[in-house]
């Protein structure tokens, strides 16, 4: 059995916590410089604040201060982070990192780099420490469910596949089940993509509660159900916006060379699937499509972080200068840049149809 | 302006009326043998009796004994017809068509043919009537929404690309929104499996609720919305199976010839999101992932077509036999093969999570 050190308490990165526990693993949970109120909840037997779970015979929780003890004899570490501590974590906890240690990165979203590429983090990971072992988990998990020892089935991928199965084996449950890959461009594409992508069908939703008269918040709690809150939800336009999404999640895996087929699997379809039913993005979407604007929707959504918004203006910004230097055409993700410029030009929402399929 | 004569007066095929109607065409409803009642409401000015929605201004009705008359001067059919109706469709309907007309199959399903191979409709039609054109609507369409106009957005598909564009013409709208394809193969494939998925999807439904304690037919209704019935659902069984199931469905299609790519997209990914969400396949799925063995779910679903039961007993003999010709691996095959066995060889649900995935 080995020490695995799980470096930040948000609730994804908490989950993990689940089964390296079960597979009998010192579990070592470390907050982020933001993650003091978690930590302290925990470290005083309460439940995990955000995962409204007990972490107790589970894991041992450590203050960001307390950073070095945690990773004392640690073999696996947790890059736990959202998207937004991504250079936190780079300048502060990668450098620090024991040689030889695996680190499993559950980070989504990718790097606009300086020379107008899009990079996963993994790759960005392992650019900043080349000697170490970087692999990724990509696919549909809802980190409730994974805690409560749902059935669960993801990826597990990277350039090394002996390290990829290292991660599974450390991992790997009864219900947490790992399908090993080395295509780490095709599954965290895809998995980045998933949270613009449940913004797209959610309009739909919005849309559809628009024409019932509702053009505010009304409704939209933390665990709001699929579609208006008559239970009477529309769901045609809601599947082409699916179709859409996956069909532009294809393209642009093919464009940064990883392998579209994945789209329809667990990393693409599969984890847009889940993602559209609930949390943050779904009530993004969904208050979009009822005509707020992204302004006022950032008022009523305050404190929550939004991968979704970072990940559709970078994606968007990479795809126009692609388009710029030839390498791109922005007819193929009519989606995308519609959602950009929801988001960062104002614009209303108003689907283009015509300009959605595979033409 | 055209005749339009839609041939078999259900759910789906009444509801291609509305497109056709609100382009001006003359419509003609023709009941199959089996729909007396509903053209003796629709001809009486009451609304269509599963559609619920009124036809006056929209189209005629006509029995089955006036299908000479409601085909004078057609121009466009919809062989409006489940899969159940297809022999009486082909043995009776089909040699009457006048020369010329533009058929247009809303028939989802697929033939095992004697020579072992695994055939779809709208090909089956042309070696009957090879001097017709047959066009074949695929993709995530909802009769009740589209009858209602709302933006919904399909396949048309054909080998002869100016007959699908024909048929484009005749019934795509502002809200009705078709998208051309040549690929018969994939897109009838995807959306005749999609009905198998759908089963395959709700079995995660089911198991969740029998963990809490729901053994039975509690709560099933004609609109069950999705999750559980205190609205708590589990998605993450359910993603990892819709997952399982694209896969299966781009392994199918290219083994039949068709573009594995379009599953990530709207006849596949697409169709089956919608298909997850509710009525007679979904039902299915959850009573059977409760732990009700198939005869006791088929008393409590009676009177219900379940064209999920006849295409995965199709598509697993077919893929059985293929594997003893050495044409197919079951092994790519589990969801579908597990499927068959609970239906056709009483099997409890019991996922072999494991065999799932892409190697």
């Amino acid at each position: 059995m080995s020490i695995v050190t799980i470096i930040g308490s948000g609730m994804m990165g908490s989950a993990m916590a689940r089964p390296a526990s079960d597979n009998g693993h010192e579990v070592r949970l470390v907050g982020s410089p933001l993650d003091d109120k978690i930590i302290a909840a925990v470290k005083a037997g309460q439940n995990h604040p955000t995962l409204k779970r007990s972490f107790e015979g589970v894991a041992k929780a450590y203050y960001i201060t307390e950073l070095k003890q945690a990773l004392e004899g640690a073999e696996v570490i947790v890059a736990g982070i959202s998207s937004f501590g991504v250079d936190w974590f780079t300048e502060n906890v990668l450098p620090i990192l024991p040689k030889n240690v695996l680190v499993v990165s559950i980070t989504k979203g990718m790097r606009l780099e300086d020379d107008d590429t899009l990079n996963v983090f993994p790759h960005y990971f392992a650019s900043k420490r080349p000697d170490l072992n970087f692999v990724a988990v990509g696919g549909p998990c809802i980190c409730f469910e994974l805690f409560d020892r749902r059935h669960t089935m993801v990826y597990y991928c990277g350039k090394n596949i002996d390290a990829v199965k290292k991660a599974k084996a450390t991992f790997g449950t009864n219900y947490y089940h790992i399908v090993p890959s080395t295509d780490t461009i095709a599954v965290e594409c895809s998995v980045a993509l998933k949270n613009a992508y449940a913004m797209g069908v959610s309009l739909a939703v919005g849309l559809a509660e628009r024409e019932k008269g509702i053009t505010d918040a009304t409704g939209i709690t933390d665990n709001c159900v699929p579609g208006a809150p008559d239970l009477n939800p529309i769901y045609n336009p809601q599947a082409a916006l699916f179709a859409q999404s996956c069909l532009e999640m294809r393209r642009l895996v093919e464009m940064l060379g990883g392998n579209g087929g994945l789209v329809a699997g667990l990393p693409g379809a599969g984890d847009l699937y889940v993602t559209v039913f609930g949390g943050r993005t779904r009530r993004l979407g969904t208050l979009l499509g009822r005509g707020m604007s992204y302004p006022q929707v950032k008022e009523v959504l305050s404190g929550v972080t939004l991968e979704a918004v970072a990940i559709i203006t970078r994606v968007a910004e990479f795809l126009r200068r692609a388009s710029k230097a030839g390498k791109a055409d922005l007819k193929k993700f009519p989606l995308m840049m519609h959602m950009d410029s929801i988001l960062n030009a104002a614009s209303p929402v108003a689907l283009d149809w015509d300009s959605f399929g595979e033409f």
